[in-house]
This record gives C-alpha cells, structure tokens and sequence, in this order.
C-alpha cells in the first residue's frame, strides 16, 4: 500500500510551485496521497521549516514520507537526503538543518543517503526548481515504494549531516532573555523557553516582561477581556497570549526578537 | 467506503495547525479523503464560519463528515459536539452555534450527541487545540466508519445547542439598514438581504446607497465600466458589486458595516 | 481508473469558493482525486492564469484532466469548452484564452466541444459562479469516465477559440524593452524573454537596466551577498532575480511594467 507525503515547503500559495511538485507526484506515482502540511514557511527560513516539522513530527502517520523544500543552496553543491527515523516516518529534503528537529522528535535517525541516482530525478534537472526536479520525484518513488531509501545512493554519515541550532534562552541578571521562535495567526508569541526553564527561574503563575505583568492560564478562554497571559502551548512551548486579539502586536514582537522576562515583583517594588 | 472529511476552520495556511489535523486524519484512517472546504474564516469569528458552512452545505456529499473548528471556548466546559442530519452529512465540531446554520440547510439536525469517549481522542487532550486533539480524532473515526454518531458520548437535546444570530436587516422610513454579511476576494459585497426583502421594499431594477444608484445585473460581465450594481449572488444573497473592482472599496464597506439602502429616488428629486 | 484533476482559479483561499467546487467534484464522483495548482491567480488575470498553465502543463499526468477558471465573462455568451490535447490531458474552462497556451505545450489541441448538455451540469446553473454549477461537474464526468469529452456538446473550430496574446519583447536601440510576466513570492522578476532573445541581442553573461548591471548565475545561491543577477528560470523565462531578496523591491518592479534591458556597457563608457 502506498505511503502518503507529507509536504512542507516555503513555496507559498500565490504561486504554482508546490502545485506542480504535487503534479509530479501525481504523475510518478497516481495511488498516493499528499497532504499539505503548509506552504507558507518564510522564504528561505531554514530554521522556521525545521522548528515547523519538529512539531509536527509527534501527529504524522508512521508511514509518512517528509517531502521538505526550504532551500536556499537550491543548485549548490548541497546534498539531497532522504532520512530514515526510528518512529517510521522517512525525510527528504535538503541536507541544510531543515529535517533536523523532526528526526529528533521521530526518534532518531536511523539511517541517511545521499541522492544520487539520475533515473529517480527530473531529467534534465533544474538549477533553481528542485522540489520539482529532485524532492518530489524522490519522495513519490519512496512513497510508491518503487524504490527503498537505501537505494537513492550512497549511505551518509550521520555526523556530517547539517543540523539547525535552536537559540537557547539566556539566563541573565533578574531574569531571562528570551527568543521568539514564531508568531502564529491568531498573535500568539510562541518563545524559545519550555516548561523546566520556568521551573529553573521560580516562575509558576505569573511573569514579567516591561511594564507588563502576565498570569498563566490554561487555555485562550481563560483570559480577562482585554487581558495579556503565558500558556504552555500545544507543542510545549511558552507562549504569550492576549485576549480577543495580537500578543504580538499588544508587545511589539515579532520571529528572532529577543524580549526580556522575569518573575513578577513582590509587592511594592517599583 | 470511507465518507470523504470537508474540513473548514479559522486556523489559516500561514501556520502548520490545518496540515497537523490532516496528518491525525491520515494517522487513523489512512483510507479517508479530507477536502479543504476553507480556513481563512477570520480568528474566532463563529459567525463568519457558519455562514460559510450554511452556504456550502447544499453542495456537499451527502455521506460528507464536516469537521468544522472557530472555536474560542476551547478548553473550556463548552461541548464537542457530533450533529446528524436529515440530508446526510454529519457534523463535527464545538457546540457554539458555527455549525447552526448548516444543520438547518441540511434539512435540519436528526441527531446530537456529545463527544465524551475518551478512548476516540488524542491523548493527552491539550488545552489550546482541540482541532488536532478532539475534532480530527473524531471526524476520522465516523468517517472511517469506526464509530457511528450514537457511540461517540450520550445524546444532547437539540434545544440545548448553541445556535448562531443571523443579523435581520431592519426597514426604516424610506429603506432598509442591511448588515455586510462578508466582502469576498472580488470586493463583492454581501448583504444579510434576500430576493424576499428586495420585493418587500418595492425594489426591482435599481437600488441607492447614499449618492450611488446601482442597477441590478444578472451576471458580473454586465455591468458596464466603473459602474457599481447590485445581484442576487450564488448563495441566494443580494450582493454589491462593481465592474473591474471592488465594490467594497468603492463604497468603503467591511464586514459587519451597515448599509442604508433605498428604492431609486423619483426623477427630478434631490 | 479515474483521472485525477488538475485545479486552478482565480478564488483565492480566503472565501470558500475553491473549496464549494472541491465538494461538487466529491459528490459526482468521490474516487477522482484534486490536485490544486493555484488559487492565487489575479483576480480575472485571464494572461496570468494562461501563463501559469502553461508553465506547468509540461508536468501534468498525461491522464489529467485540468479545471480552470478565470472567467470576467461568467453569465454571458462565452462558450465553456472541453479540449483534447494531442499528449493527453484534457482541459475544461471558459473559452477566453485560458487554456491557449496549455494546449500549445501539452502538443497542440486533438478536438474542442462546448458544453451543452444540461444534465451534465449542477442546475439551476447560477449566473455568477460556473466554477461549481459548470465547469466542476464537467471535469468531474469527465474525470470519472462518465463521458467523453465528445459528448458534452458539439465539436467547435479550433481557429474559433479564444487565445491569449502573450506580449513580445520590443527591440529598441541599443537594447530590448521588455515585459515583467510575473513576480513570485521570493521576488523573483520574470520577463518575456527566453534564451534565444538573449542570443540574438548578443548578451551572454551581462545585462543591463538602468543604473544596474546584472551578472548571469545559474542558481540562486552563485549570487554574491546584496547582489542583483539574472538567470533562465526553471521554465524557460529570463528572471531578475536578488540575493536574499526580492530583486522586484529593488528594482522597483511589478507584473505588466515594461523594463528596458541592454548588453553590458563597453569600459570606460558612461
């Protein structure tokens, strides 16, 4: 039984590339399923693709082939991989970082190759297009099960794969110097910072960050109208949250910003 | 057979929360097909989603398993809800009246019931996205045929489900107030006005909005150029509409705006 | 088997409309698969909408059946129209040019029928949305194998279609004036040139417009930070392209905007 794909790029929907990259699967390989993760990664943002599929990593099914483009070394000497994890799932892509974060959350790795063999590719193949050329005409063979991942080409070393680095967060006088790591539709500002970071700074109910004080709630109808709050998020990351509206806007923040947090103040201070 | 899922939420392209739930979808019931009905519904906007829901319903199979999600209760006490119809579709999603308006243009609700089975749900069950953890589990599950309506949690009486309020439009001395139900990509805008109240207040051929008399058209190719005009829409709503253009521009009207809208002025009046 | 269909209009994602012709294609015929190409074609861009077809044709399933809707002439006596194409895929849409360069890359056109026969259509057909009462349930038959595209009306002329005018460039003195066919989401800026253009104004490996010469890279990645360079597209197209950038912002350029190109300047001359 075919595998379905999962597809993850930062192609955008006003163009047709990620189109044509489903075209082409539909071509090799007509019994498959591709299921759109999203397509609207920021151009060229590696480590946003990676954090993406990270967290989407644990809800794929155990069969899924990872189709993956965020390539900005598209028709450089940069190699093109096809990952397998000990969950199941199989990767491919670019080996830039962008699979990284999801072979981690699948387990592992459990094995890695290099793209090699022409007849699995595009003929002639493209300088610029290889989702096109390269990844989906790969990830399709791989789904149809026409070709096994060990048969892409030579096996590569797992050490010399490119990872992506996640910023840590920065303990520093007071407090802690976060990452924003996203900034999603509804304005919540998802930070680099987990659970354990908050139990390492004694934060529990509440934080700081400026003039702003925020209480923890549990879920978004949990809020005062009007009212700005943290959360842990669905993918485990603390995020700041406002009522009926942008945490984002309401702090000024956006993807990379560092902000500032720390417990709240006791009583009388200030 | 699997019933084929038409999903439409507020979760956007922009961020991986609609391709997550595809991919829980695809982890239960390999064999279901999902068909983005849309998720730009605006964040948190219920009424939006079930005007939309209500205007595709009669277009939808009638095995379909609609899994809908505009859902700013959740983690709340707010219901999950399972809704049978007369016609056929099954609706899944939160007990806030966004699936109101579909169950009565599929010939009303036949069945309700609430989504109380823990072993049908993603565990643990988050607090901040039910979409992936509640609704998709579930809607996969009926779908797949796993589960019938009945077996997903006790019956809910239909009384006690929330039902969304479809603005009327209000007739004042010399007119009608209309509400914008929406503006879609064209700028055409649609009024909460149907065929019904245009013959209520004598209007035929020709409708003014402040200094702007707009003729009605049948199809958008007849208006001529720059001219503004008004049609019954597809969806049975009178539209506003503007050749080449956005009406909505034109006329400086956003969802939720009201309009005061009256029959043609006599010749040599004003 | 059922013919998979190939997607694309001018809907958008934001309004449900794509999504109400997806549910028409499932209940006519629930085993055909749709692939989307786009949605985000400009508003009744009836060029753009042929240019992206045709870009794309070349890697269509030989058994697609394309639906295509960029149609400013909905309600009126244009003719909605089945064509055969001499490689395979058959294309269903509006006649006004959408579909020319399609059938011109996918071989030349095999035969051309009007939609006449209302049972094969969603009745009543509205006067403002054919993507769901015409040309959807259309493609669906035809992608379902429920009938030939010789039985949906009578056979027409090919020199009776409509064809898009793809604009040429102009040469000028000392250069070419050209055209920008189409911005992309990385800024990309592709013109209607094609490497024999290049050829005959002599340019190989420098460009000029304005104050900028442009340099030829084969891939995005050989440009040196900051730099604006050009390339053959992976479609053929001459494309203006920048390092991490969009060489449209910096050229201050944007889709139909004419630009005048030249070979480099000789040493010394300025």
């Amino acid at each position: 039984m075919a595998r379905p794909i999962v597809f993850l790029t930062d192609y955008g929907l006003e163009d047709e590339f990620a189109g044509v990259c489903r075209a082409v699967v539909a071509r090799i390989a007509p019994e498959v399923a591709v299921l759109d993760l999203t397509h609207a990664i920021p151009p060229q943002d590696v480590l946003t693709g990676a954090l993406t599929l990270g967290r989407a990593a644990p809800y794929l099914p155990s069969d899924a082939v990872v189709l993956a483009v965020v390539d900005p070394g598209v028709g450089t000497e940069r190699r093109a991989i096809v990952v397998e994890t000990h969950r199941g799932p199989v990767l491919v892509g670019p080996d830039n970082g962008l699979l990284s974060l999801a072979w981690i959350a699948l387990g592992g790795l459990a094995g890695a190759y290099e793209v090699e063999d022409p007849k699995l590719l595009l003929e002639p193949v493209s300088a610029t297009f290889h989702g096109r050329d390269v990844f989906a005409p790969v990830a399709a063979r791989l789904a149809s099960g026409e070709v096994e991942p060990a048969q892409v080409g030579r096996q590569v070393a797992a050490e010399s794969l490119e990872k992506v680095h996640v910023p840590a967060p920065t303990v520093v006088r007071g407090g802690v110097s976060a990452k924003v790591l996203g900034v999603d539709r509804f304005g919540n500002v998802e930070l680099n910072l987990r659970e354990q970071h908050l139990v390492a700074l004694g934060i529990t109910d509440a934080i700081t960050t400026g003039p702003f004080t925020l209480k923890r709630v549990r879920a978004f109808a949990d809020l005062a109208p009007g009212a700005l709050a943290f959360l842990v998020d669905s993918s485990g990351w603390v995020a700041l949250v406002a009522s009926g509206g942008s945490a984002a806007v309401a702090l000024g923040l956006a993807p990379g910003d560092s902000v500032m947090l720390g417990p709240p103040r006791p009583p009388g201070d200030g």
